[in-house]
């Protein structure tokens, strides 16, 4: 992974910024033949899409992406595919006040001090805006899997709002396109409602734990050691904004077990090796075991809030800065389709990655 | 990263496995002039070996690096320097009785299903062997550091044991250094001691959480959005042998805050901008923000222990398996050094990457 | 470089077809506060532009370029770059007889059996206009080199179309912008007017060799082994369409000369060292020398021609094929502009390498 | 391709310099499974090993190869493979004089210019040693090929030695291993005998142009736009020491035709398309043919003469230069094999790519 362009085989170049005229992404060695057309692509993006509802942010983007190459009646041609979306609502005024000011948690300042010269109208290139580039890429990869891993389920879900937590004996994935946290507890979603309302009047707003699951994911994907599947998770998930902790399997609670009580054990089921627990995420060495592969990252709370905070601007100067605009109380709410986008493309490209190396090939066990 | 490679400018490959005749790796990128001799790298592999005290393998390594091509009357030469440590103490018979099996909750079923044909000989390279040749190649990175980053200190240790975490109000780091765990609280230290050896004892290890801080990192390391300080960070704990989660700054808990609590305010200081808080681990909108860098990664539980686990052989046969050999009991100490090991080339590596683009300049504040 | 992506730092991800809306790349890892608009990358375009004059194709492209991202306030700000042409002379029609055909000499049965499925509209991916991209990167790269190597001169001529060779010894570079082939030598000139005016009344077409060269280029740019200033000119020419050799300084002929001949002598001049001669086109073990680079690419004649040659169809039909539409008669007039932008896009690629790995820092000589 | 690696998938770093302790790479990608031992990749090393005959260096070395890791039990294991081979026969003494000066045509000045120091024994990291290093991998990757591409010939041969070209009507390949030349024609390789005998012994050296070929190759390798099957190529021979020039199919000749000529026209054959010529060296638009791939490339006279040349030396002071040692008088013999191995790494990475993105599948012709 390279400045602005991800993955191996199958490598995602995004571009854009909030308040320019468009953003997008190349997406590059996708196979030849899959059947793609926008259609495919928006309902990703639709579910990303800000203004839906009061607990994200009020901007309203229809967010349509247009494909701009590499896919020909209907099929992608196995060349580079470019995707658009315009930006219809850039309200820069917002903005004018903080434009040589640095919000206290953003990456304005460091974005200035990296750069000498930033677009600071909406975060510029920082914003979380770039995410729905993910999430249109994710589109793509998503219609490659359904060809190749047929039987692949991602299903991104918040597990925590702040400090409140689902419980897990609750949970029934059926429930999450249910509420606008994507929130597979119903109880605590109806929670979330009320603690998100009132962090959101008195100016506030709040962090959150997202889980994304891939059921159905082969044995054999990862590549030790640097190739690593919880590797490039890892990255990937790291490098959405505001995510600062990634976990796979019993994340960091792994740390608590002992070797004992850490063993997935192993039985010969019907069609091969089966583990009567899954503490390992679905992932040993690196490489895929066949499990349904578990990752969840934490998102810190949104820095633009109408709060003052103590800071500086440009010149040196301290100042305390309000944050007015349209911003989200709990970013990680979007989060859920970037995160399962981003699973899309790490697992689609180490698919490919494996089967340039391996031919698809399996050892026999058995 | 791909495969046996991390790294964009600075970049190690490495090679080996537990019971051949040497592993080692490729450091290629490293700047010119540097002074560097096998002086320089081996304290950082002595502090890694095994069979230190009675709280890590009994495996009796020397672990004496050989430097075969790119340094020149001590200086490097900015071409490819090959590091070599051969391996002595492999006592393959250790392992015969595994050969065919899976240790549960251990990479050989996922190397055989992938592969087909794998090196089961002390887990070939899916083990933490492997580690040294990162932490030699961190010796480069450090040796390269000393001049192009004069003020940094990179120091790791461990903050918690199983369920036991360290108290953060007795923390000194210069303890450190005086127990076998790295600890920097010395009350924490003595109470692990007890608590390991009975684990041990009992045939039993367990997970450990890591914290690697860098102080001294100057603003403006990390390319946004993928090649983040941050998201290299993640890849580069992620792929260490064992680890199931990676954190920074405030990591997981980030998720739990407010905005109003994680805002980092900022002040004017005699010397440029000064944060009031760190909850963001030293990185905004991945990029290093001047102040103390912080990451922390869980490593789960050593799966080869001497309690038998259920689980199957090659040929699909259900069995019940203990490892016998010379295992960490908490191999999450060993992991100290390799964890100060990546943060070093993840630093230099942006340091180099920064320097390409921007030449170093940077943005003016006052 | 890796399908649709090349460079090192400054890499450039160019998308597009022939016949689809839009074509153009990503420019990322450009140094930030570059002075750049849609002016300064323009005039590059319209050098390369088809439809200006009878020797070459009459496809009428504006090739207005739009900057959509990684510009603010006229200067970049150091993210990615797009760069969108879009397309608006696109004659489906023209097409239609060969979309199943199979065209001697070009890429359609390649991209037929790689792909199984490819936009055969003038010819899709494999169209030469991908190169307008490659010009528009080159523009780019262009005004960040105009920052950081001052003196330096770029120039790209014709020096042989078909078997007709210039007459070095006539050679002006000023007369180079001064007929339609970017001919060096007004006599040869004049000759491949009538030469190709004939030819292509005769429905057929001519190859060309191109020569780049760089004045200005400093000591020290270029990586060995494989990162080699040489080698990655070599892939790049050899990258653009209908390119089949690449030679450096003496090129093949290096292959005739004995070693005392080849040695380009050195001495010592006011300003460091003097070579007085330049067999190897200014690049030593894959480093530059400080002299001219000097690059030449041998461009094979249009496959796209009015006269019937042999071939089949998709359905394994043998049939005669004639290429109506608007060609080239000698597509290696409008190679000129795109191996200048190759030669650009290189040499800051090599540039920002270098300043990565070595600060910049020279060896001293005296 | 970055600084010291080469390939994709199938990725090989070299190290090493001449008078180190050895030289080697580190072979990244291969495919499991591959039968594999020393004995498989020695033959390749001893065809390029010096001091065979007078007209190669009377440097003795055996050249003998050590597999320190990725293979077990004498088959591949999907890991890194080490290869190292120890040098012997380093005679340090013969190179002092020139320890601070630059040998014109040489690569001493631009790596004291770019790195400030460097190991000047036998040229350090310069030297054409390091080809050795590429033999080996090329030996895995033949291993490799083998088995995936069992049909595949690769076969090198030198086609002109100075200005003295072999006549292709006298070609047979089958003589091309019964004279120290690898000439196909055996009427030039005794004159050529003849002709470097005297260039040698009036203490010159001459060029020569190397042919490469790889005959059963399938279509639908390379990667178009920027991982071309021709520009990895030319990427790949460039970075050989001494080679100024790079030719696929017709090569720069390409230039001279017209299309009616270079149309390489297409037939029905029993088993698919069958080209009636092959102008383009069986590649289209970057990707293979089916048809025999060509490759050439021309090799500059080794630098190292015994003849005076004016040059300067570190201090800037003017001398005359002989440079004793143990030189080829015409290193293009022994860059034979060592396009073998560049032409045998190049293809299996590109059928690993390819398999990667199309999963192997071919689009149907008739």
């Amino acid at each position: 992974m390279s400045l602005n362009t991800f993955g191996h085989l199958f490598r995602v170049t995004t571009w854009g910024e909030s308040h320019g005229p468009a953003i997008g992404c190349t997406v590059d060695g996708c196979p030849p033949g899959v059947p793609l057309t926008e259609a495919d692509i928006q309902p990703w993006l639709d579910k990303r899409k800000p203004g839906q509802n009061k607990f994200t942010t009020q901007r309203k983007e229809p967010d349509e992406v247009r494909i701009l190459s590499g896919v020909f009646e209907g099929r992608t041609t196995g060349t580079a595919i470019q995707l658009m979306i315009e930006n219809t609502d850039q309200r820069s005024k917002d903005y004018g006040d903080i434009a040589q000011a640095f919000r206290p948690g953003h990456a304005d300042i460091t974005y200035h001090q990296k750069y000498g010269h930033r677009d600071y109208r909406g975060g510029g290139r920082s914003s979380a805006r770039e995410t729905a580039a993910r999430v249109a890429a994710g589109g793509v990869a998503r219609a490659a899997l359904a060809a190749l891993m047929p039987g692949l389920q991602i299903t991104g879900y918040m597990v925590q709002m702040g400090p409140r937590a689902i419980d897990r004996s609750r949970v029934d994935l059926a429930t999450v396109e249910g509420n606008p946290f994507w929130c597979p507890d119903p109880v605590a979603a109806a929670d979330w409602a009320v603690y998100l309302d009132e962090l959101r009047l008195s100016h506030n707003s709040v962090g959150a734990v997202i889980e994304v699951i891939a059921q159905g994911v082969p044995p054999g994907l990862g590549a030790p050691l640097y190739g690593k599947l919880d590797s490039d998770l890892a990255a990937a998930m790291m490098s959405i904004n505001a995510v600062k902790a990634v976990e796979i399997g019993d994340g960091m609670a792994a740390a608590t077990l002992t070797g004992v009580d850490n063993a997935d054990e192993i039985r010969m089921g019907a069609n091969g090796p089966e583990f009567l627990s899954n503490h390992a995420g679905g992932i040993l060495g690196g490489i895929s075991t066949g499990q349904t592969v578990i990752c969840r990252f934490a998102v810190k709370p949104t820095s633009s809030i109408l709060t003052p905070r103590q800071t500086i601007n440009q010149r040196g100067q301290e100042i305390d800065l309000i944050t007015k605009g349209r911003h989200d109380p709990c970013v990680g709410i979007r989060a859920v389709p970037v995160g399962e986008a981003m699973m899309a493309c790490v697992l689609l490209d180490h698919l490919l990655l494996d089967r340039g190396q391996t031919g698809g090939v399996r050892g026999v066990v058995g």
